[in-house]
Parts: structure tokens; C-alpha cells; sequence
């Protein structure tokens, strides 16, 4: 966690949050709920971490809805040097999680050395998905863009020629860990997107 | 706080996500930091939560930073019925008052009685500035728009042919009364911009 200092702690602060408005320019596979354009990562943060608060009481244990917030509010700070990688897109993901290692390296490391410490402690529990609240905030990283790209009849699903079967794996096991109601909530309309579609190319 | 009711807390709340999307395409009077292009309100929503978790020990008074995050995240979501308001436009603030009291009405209303009652209350305590997390929220709504405006030659400032009084009364009255720390360091930047600009002037 060694970084550049600036000139006292709230340099350092006041450098990482300048870094961190660099997150509203990478673009996300998904879009907006109405289709109109592709989402930013910053504004899917500010999303997410809404959906944790909301829907706390839906988690798979009592969540420390603060700490849920707080892990989401940073977790994508990584996209500044590593961009996003869409789960359907198949990217190499060793490839990906070092290059999300240099990256929390850096911009964590901006922080003074105790919040260093801190976000970063936080963000490898958020990986992997170490804690309750980590379970549950990878599952709302999953629930957000699947109700886009159901509102925007499949969204990116049909570029990346998902299928039932691999939704499951990279969507439904994960919001399964975290939030069995919501999954709950979105299977029967996973479902039907999925029969809808068929009928149509059959 | 009487609302449409869907049939469950947990399809009222997914509602209340749905509509919150739309805050994605509300455009700020600010740009990113970078000047590329214009802010949209939600990113800004996750800017300033940010800052509240990165300059916590800078508020005037010890700050409860998971409350400041909470109103920060839910603070702007009038502005989907009600719009922004740029501070330097000089809009009617009674008409955008009673605006905005509509779509909290309608908005919280969306969620569950004890929800809707619970963030109705975070939101007055907020507009009011009715608390110390308030007054550190509100000082923070202040400080990323003037750090956005001084990175990009005084950003909006020449447009609303702002004053350095105006600026005072707008902004810098509210982050000394949140953060005193941070007006200490944003100040000599201000007055170095105004400095500048007059002198390129005469
Ligand atoms: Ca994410």
C-alpha cells in the first residue's frame, strides 16, 4: 500500500476523491433502465449501494446495511485502471484480477495509511466474497443490471448469446448466495425472457 | 406519505429502485472533473457519498458517517420530478421548494409505510439542515461542484457571472458551517481563481 504523498491527510483524501470522478467515464455492457444509453460505473455504484439500503431486509442473514454501502461505494474503483469487464463478455480473469490488484494498489494507496489499510481490507473481503454483507452486496451487483437488461427485453443477453444455463452460473448462484427473496423475485421473469425468446427464433 | 402500493414491501421497494434509476439522466449545471461533459445527478450522488466516507474526520463536529452516506445517497431524488436546481441560476426557491415537497411525497411514498416514514425524515432533517450530519452532507454538496468548477477554469462560475460575494453566501458559508477544514483549503484556491480572472479582465 505504498502510494505518492501529497502534503498532509487531506491531500491525499482530496487526491483520491479527484481520481475517483474518473469512474464516471468508463462505460459499463448494460444500460440505463429505459435503454436510452449505456450506464456509467459511477452512477451504477451510487445504484447499488441504493438497492442496499432498500432492500437490506432481504438479505440472506441480518446485514450491516452501513458496511454493505460502504463496500459498494468503492468496489469498482478498480475500473479506473482496469475498466470494466462484463461477466457474459468472457474475458480471461486471471488477467483481470491482477490488473484489478495493481489498480487497488494504486488508488487505495492514495489514501493516508490507516484508510489505506481500511478500504482495502474492505475491498478484499468484497472479492471474495469473504462476509454476510459481501454475499449480499455481490448479489445486488448482479440483481441491478439483470432487472436492466429484463426491462430493456434481454439488454446485452442476446449480443453475448447467453444462455439459461450460464445466466444461472454467473447471475443466479450469486444473488442465490446473497439474496434468495430477490432471486426469488427475478427467476420467473428470467424464465419467461428466456421462453419468449425461444418461441421467437423457433 | 400515501403512495401507489404494490403487492408486497418488497415490490413497493423495487418500484422506488426503478424510478431512482431515472436520476441517471438528470444533467447538472457542473462538469466531471475532467470537463468532458456534464454530470448527471445520480453519479453526483455517488461522488459526494464518497467524500463523505473519505472526509469523515473533517466534519465540524464528530460525524456519523454511515447517516451522512445514507441522506447523501437519497438526498437528490426529488430532482426526478422536480429537476436540479443549479445554486448559481437564481431560480425561484419557493417554487422549487414546494416542487420538491411534491416528489418527496410521491417518491418516498413509493416504499413500505416504515420505510417511506423513515427516509421522508432523513430527507426534512437534510433540506433543513437540522442536524451536524446534515450540516457535513450539505457542506460536502457544496464542495465537489466547486472543486469540479476550479479544475476546469472556473467551470460555471463565468456563465452565472458569479461574484466572489455570491460565492460566499452560496457556497462558502455552507462548508464552513459543515467543514471548516475544507474551507481553509478551498478558499485560497477561490480567491487565487477570482484573482485571476480579474486580472485577465482589466
Ligand atoms: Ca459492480
Amino acid at each position: 500500500l505504498q502510494g505518492r504523498r501529497g502534503v498532509g491527510p487531506l491531500w491525499d483524501r482530496l487526491a483520491l476523491l479527484a481520481e475517483a470522478d474518473r469512474l464516471k467515464s468508463v462505460q459499463r455492457a448494460t444500460t440505463l433502465f429505459d435503454g436510452s444509453r449505456n450506464e456509467f460505473t459511477g452512477e451504477h455504484c451510487w445504484h447499488v449501494a441504493l438497492f442496499a439500503l432498500v432492500l437490506a431486509e432481504h438479505a440472506i442473514r441480518p446485514a450491516n446495511a452501513a458496511r454493505v454501502v460502504r463496500m459498494l461505494l468503492l468496489h469498482d474503483l478498480v475500473e479506473i485502471d482496469a475498466g470494466d469487464t462484463p461477466i457474459h463478455a468472457g474475458g480471461d480473469p486471471a488477467v483481470q484480477e491482477a490488473a484489478e490488484l495493481r489498480a487497488a494498489d494504486r488508488l487505495f494507496g492514495l489514501l493516508p495509511a490507516d484508510q489505506a489499510t481500511e478500504w482495502r481490507a474492505l475491498w478484499d473481503v468484497f472479492e471474495a466474497a469473504q462476509s454476510d454483507d459481501a454475499l449480499f452486496g455481490k448479489a445486488l451487483d448482479r440483481l441491478q443490471p439483470a432487472k436492466a437488461n429484463l426491462l430493456t427485453d434481454g439488454g446485452n443477453w442476446p449480443h453475448y448469446r447467453v444462455t439459461r444455463a450460464q445466466l444461472d452460473t454467473r447471475v443466479g448462484v450469486k444473488i442465490r448466495a446473497g439474496a434468495p427473496a430477490l432471486w426469488d423475485w427475478l427467476e420467473p421473469r428470467v424464465d419467461a425472457w428466456f421462453a419468449r425468446t425461444r418461441s421467437a427464433v423457433f
